[in-house]
């Protein structure tokens, strides 16, 4: 499959993206005269750019995809009872099928919204993965690890680690290479160190990415510091968790000496501004003090069920907004750190080149229309994207030269029974926790 | 005018909407048959509202709506700095016909977004006029202050308003009757006290609105306890501006004593949480203690060159994000109070009845599509809108009984021309400012 975008603007040229075998092949100015050689003729596909800005895709660094299932349940409420009441009740009667419903409909809306990755956390990753492999994405799908204390859930936990482990290692690709395995203990707090300790014997010698919350809030901090002695990130060094491969959620509520042990280490933080202020964790990511240590740092939108959407351009305006608050600085993460924040630091945690609109970089792009009033007049395209737009200015997703939506129609799927597919398991779902 | 909305969703019900004259004359359940007398036939025009959600139009109370001239034009930047260099030589050439075009494409913004109402306050008030009257919106267009000192000008401005006042107390309708005159003086640190109490004077006189910027800094608090040894609010009382027809913009460092005082006094607070973090001004409005104390709050955009857009829906979001982070209290501010806040304060605070969907109350309506997947499944309407929706959601926006955009299709201008005209105004103003 080769692609070709004419006359697109990338910062403030007219540029032609030649697109081959999901990899960019070359980005140029856009040829003034075309003859009877045109290029397109040697492209299968040829999408008119013109008037559309071009754009890394957006990386969501953290979510639980299939809670869309539970936008808008329960909102407003304080966090243990809408767990206790809304989510946990339902959770433990979703099927694989229901999360499947859950998961396209969210990578729609991500689809949607520009965003071409998404690394996830939550249950049924075969039915995570089939989802993935239907709309043309990429993602890091955890196998979670949350035993509770339950010897038989976690031996069946580990089991299936150690199955996709060995698949992997095997040489099988998922989603043809588009999905990539993380082990996803889900908390200090939720799970033991000894099992963390396997979980970091397994990723060490296996080179398999970690996904887990970290310092969501200040009673994680607390509950660390009583039972272990330590803070969060040291007890993660301590397990042999704090590596490259490393990618923690939230991190709220790390001091500078951890954020100094995991820039050491290599690890990434994902920050999850939006959801953070929702439930009202607490605190601000310490995003000058991240950088200052020199730890990448992500951004996520986390599930809907917190959020409430999978908008990464928001997500973008409220890291930035919530920054310049922390700093009381106007100047705090403005407008290309935010996109940076959004794009090429997803694509190079995750492995996914440089996450810039350059020749060898895998072709994963949005052209954005600014021509919405809402963007006009435009007077800088990042700042416009940043501040100023939603996702419904996303014109069109590419995701490993594939388009995925051209003109906010989406191709991969038909959205109507994507739609009503989500709508009926979630009302069968609560039918069946008795909710409803 | 009349006009029939058929079968939209209120409440969980479908509903029939009957307006007439700009009010609405019934709301009632969907008839479940219609024969040779259906009702359709006594309607200038019907609107089918099947699958739609109906809610009350949003009252931007706080805006200067031919900034989105500026939209994105030096972010990031400290706020003198972008003043002293951006914003003050651009506003010197800026001509009564760039305020037009500026004013328009804002409003067309607005209208997108399912705004019907603005409380305004900036230079030109005949070029927001004209626009206002052309766009079908209902607005508070300010009679702006702000001498600096100058003698010359202060009389100008001064003999601006007693016309004003004058034509309004002969009977004068302004596009109308959609249009309200307020006396905006700019702010207690840029306009005398011997200035404001003779505002203070006519607004009593006459009964007009009066339109201020009110504690937006901590710097504008000390200033004021140096200068005049007490604190904003308290000044304003000094001077006589404290009533029912006092609207303060920002109020973010207002202390309990001041909420009451301006409560006992009937003011009108508005907050303008994206604005004031993009700034960083520093604080968090102080939500919880303004409605103990019982003072009115509205909400505004403020201007989009701070912003940098005009999206009340957004706007609702960070509300409530802001407001449950600084009460590290996941209730606070819910769905239901931010909508209250967009709608219903507005409407009250300007005269224009409840703000509610009643018979009697003006017709100023919007209709949602929530089919999108970013609000699917919708298991809360209000919660769709404030958390997950955005404005390109919004179908239909009707003000005083006229629809200003149907299925997203505005009907009052040609929304390329009023597009086309604020960006030519733009690079003409920047061109005669020497900035490009």
């Amino acid at each position: 499959m080769s692609l070709l975008i004419r006359g697109a603007l990338l910062e403030g040229e007219s540029v032609d993206v030649a697109i081959r075998n999901g990899l960019i092949e070359s980005v140029g100015p856009t040829p003034v005269t075309s003859g009877e050689s045109a290029p397109e003729a040697l492209f299968d596909r040829e999408l008119d750019g013109r008037g559309l800005h071009l754009f890394p895709s957006f990386r969501n660094a953290h979510t639980h995809v299939a809670m869309v299932l539970f936008r808008g349940y329960g909102d407003d409420m304080p966090l243990m009872e809408w767990l206790q009441t809304r989510i946990w009740p339902a959770e433990k009667v979703m099927t694989a099928e229901d999360v499947y419903h859950g998961a396209r409909l969210g990578l729609l809306e991500m689809i949607r919204g520009g965003t071409t990755f998404l690394n996830e956390m939550y249950w049924h990753r075969p039915a995570l993965l089939r989802a993935v492999e239907e709309m043309g994405v990429r993602a890091c799908l955890g196998a979670t690890i949350l035993d509770l204390g339950d010897d038989a859930l976690l031996s069946s936990q580990k089991a299936e680690i150690e199955e996709l482990v060995a698949a992997r290692a095997a040489g099988g690709l998922e989603a043809g290479g588009r999905v990539e395995l993380s082990i996803a203990p889900h908390a200090i707090y939720t799970v033991s160190p000894a099992v963390l300790e396997w979980v970091a014997r397994i990723s060490d010698d296996a080179g398999v990415r970690v996904h887990i919350h970290l310092s969501e809030t200040e009673g994680e901090v607390q509950g660390c510091l009583d039972e272990h002695g330590c803070r969060p990130a040291e007890l993660l060094e301590r397990v042999g968790l704090v590596s490259p491969r490393l990618v923690a959620a939230h991190g709220q509520f790390l001091d500078r000496s951890e954020l100094e042990l995991l820039a050491r280490g290599g690890a990434t933080l994902v920050t999850n501004p939006t959801a953070n202020l929702k439930l009202a964790t607490g605190g601000i990511f310490p995003w000058r003090e991240a950088r200052a240590a020199g730890v990448r740092v992500c951004l996520g939108t986390d599930g809907a069920g917190s959020n409430n959407n999978l908008d990464m351009i928001e997500e973008m305006k409220v890291a930035a907004l919530v920054q310049k608050h922390r700093e009381v600085d106007a100047t705090a993460l403005p407008a290309q750190e935010a996109l940076a924040m959004a794009t090429r630091a997803g694509a190079e945690a995750f492995g996914q080149g440089s996450g810039t609109i350059a020749a060898g970089e895998p072709a994963d792009l949005v052209l954005v229309d600014f021509s919405d009033p809402a963007t006009q007049p435009l007077h800088d395209p990042d700042s416009a994207l940043v501040y100023a737009a939603n996702a419904s200015q996303v014109h069109t997703t590419i995701c490993a030269g594939r388009v995925l939506m051209h003109g906010r129609r989406v191709e991969v799927c038909d959205e109507k029974e994507v739609v009503a597919g989500a709508v009926a398991a979630i009302r069968e779902v609560l039918e069946r926790s008795g909710a409803s």
